[in-house]
């Protein structure tokens, strides 16, 4: 059954009750396009639509906009405000329309300028972050949004074997960035989840590396690469790490440690669990390994709009999660100087378990290249 | 002369004095970029410099960013937090280190969830939003800027002729935005300067349209491309209209108004004129038309590491602009429901004028197609 604009809406409704405020406060980013199922640019004009507890919700939209605000299809009081003017009288006019005393936002979107603007307009309004309970609501997905996911993540495969086919030795590490990059939009993508993470050799012992122009791949070094395609708004995010030519002794360890605590997850992972108990087994393979002093990083975050989203999956979040939920489970070791290695799979939980999304091989590869 | 990070620390130390504040603070982004000739990632996890207006800066910084961070070769005291612990000892540290009472944000650009834990860690401290002057460092550009937004523009101009080429009647808006984002990388787009905006038709009347998967383009339509590179961190943004096969005498008049607005832009910036008079004398052009109430913007805005930044190109900003300084002109007018041109260069003003960065033909093209 399709759910309307006004189904929709009455979600944040909902969340404004159930935080005890009298409304929730949207700006562009995941949470609007959801709520409008149209997408709007976040840049320096505020754009903000505000769902009361009760009542008709309310827009404050930048003029230039409401041509594209037009296709949205909302019946709400719309304050409208253009450059040469400023925005500080449609906030006034926007509050005052309300008459609301407390409003949620979503701390991790919403930008200093407009928590400022909101201030201005009304200095005793309470502001609450309400970002857990608001973006909450894209926790569990739909069948599309699986699909949309699911279609972004089947590009980003494609474009990493096509990829992988073509590492060479001697090729820096923005080289096979740019290809990875070119390879993604070749397959379908509509954009990048994110600026690829593309680190060879000590570099990829950096959980957060940038490609390094300067730096030739070798035998030897691990190659990790952590990125994902977008598509019809959904995120993937998918890392492997493969060896060029020839590895270790310490890297075969090294990665079956990383593949083992990967595959903990993939067994523990269920509806019911709580994030800490995947992070707590996940984690706690690699903290029984020799490499235990290795560790840098969580087990995962959730993944769908956003490409860091809730769930975050680490030890100390009770959060029980449903089936529909979708992590990341990313197990990782990172040597300092020397070199890390992670693997990545999204993760669908489901009542009885859980499904891979993605479904790139995870053996250790050694690249002939 | 190469200047230092603790060079370019200083600066925002002046402008934390300048605005009469202990510190300014910097969140991941462009200013965060230009200070530490580094780029990191803004995600969930706050990450935050401070640079006092005397004494030495201080830095909170993700654990697992740390080895990245050692990258930067900073000498202030650091607060590095883990996902496990949380952040607020790691504020409430770095708040005590620093013993400041004011402190100034980038309100563009911080999110609402620093801002409420530096107000948990010291509720007592007075925040301002300096988004302006600490961005406005980034005005004046160096000539390595300019050079680095030169290679965004060539990559476009580069991309957008063979996009052209490939137009063909019956493709749809996506079809033809997939072409273009694929041209933009293969010709060397380290990233894209924002999700291109590619209408035809009535979808070119609204200036931040979303290309159609359901209309294909037809004889007679105007096709409007939005769109840049983006290359060493610099973005490109460049706006070309073309109409597909014909022309009417409406457009064609329409075009040329726009035409003649553009080319004004060119003819007014020189080092010392106001964003309000090059506003003025560019859209006084198309007021002195017959399609003044096809206005919907103002002129354009600052372009470098952000598509949008300072200074603002609108009526009633009386910012006197010095050489060095790039904008967007990008003039349009916007029949709703009908069509739309646009016609956008990046300028850089000198102090006798000023130089198009954009080499584009900007004549009325009707494609054979």
């Amino acid at each position: 059954m399709t759910r309307t604009l006004a189904d929709r809406l009455t979600d944040y409704a909902a969340v404004a009750a159930s935080l005890g405020v009298d409304a929730v406060a949207l700006v562009p980013g995941p949470n609007f396009t959801r709520a409008l199922n149209h997408s709007f640019m976040s840049h320096e004009r505020p754009f903000l639509l505000v769902i009361p507890a009760r009542g008709a919700p309310a827009a404050l939209v930048p003029n230039l906009e409401l041509r594209s605000w037009d296709l949205v299809g909302f019946e709400g009081a719309v304050f409208d405000w253009r450059d040469q003017d400023g925005y500080d009288a449609a906030f006034a006019a926007l509050m005052t329309h309300l008459g609301i005393a407390s409003l949620a936002v979503e701390g991790q979107v919403m930008r200093v300028f407009v928590h400022h603007a909101l201030k201005r307009a009304q200095p005793d309004l309470r502001i609450i972050d309400g970002e857990q309970a608001i973006s909450g609501l894209r926790m569990i997905k739909t069948p599309q949004d699986i699909a949309a996911l699911q279609a972004a993540i089947d590009i980003s495969e494609r474009a990493l074997a096509r990829t992988l086919e073509g590492v060479r030795l001697g090729q820096t590490e923005t080289e096979i960035e740019q290809a990875l990059i070119q390879a993604l939009f070749a397959e379908g993508a509509e954009d990048l989840s994110f600026a690829p993470i593309v680190a060879a050799g000590d570099n990829s012992a950096r959980p957060h590396a940038h490609a390094r122009a300067d730096y030739a791949v070798k035998a030897g070094d691990a190659l990790l690469l952590d990125f994902g395609a977008r598509k019809h708004g959904f995120a993937a995010d998918i890392t492997r790490t493969v060896f060029l030519r020839e590895v270790s002794d310490e890297g075969a360890a090294v990665y079956d440690t990383v593949l083992r605590a990967n595959l903990k997850g993939l067994e523990v992972a269920r509806a019911g669990i709580t994030a800490h108990d995947i992070d707590d087994a996940v984690t706690g393979v690699l903290e029984a390994s020799p490499f235990a002093d290795r560790i840098r990083t969580k087990t995962g975050h959730g993944l769908g709009r956003d490409v860091h989203e809730a769930p975050y999956i680490m030890r100390g979040n009770l959060m029980v999660l449903p089936a529909g939920t979708v992590f990341t489970n990313e197990p990782g070791l990172y040597d300092i100087g020397n070199f890390g290695v992670r693997i990545e799979d999204d993760v669908l939980i489901t009542e009885d378990g859980c499904r891979a999304l993605t479904a790139y091989p995870k053996e250790l590869t050694v690249l002939p290249c």
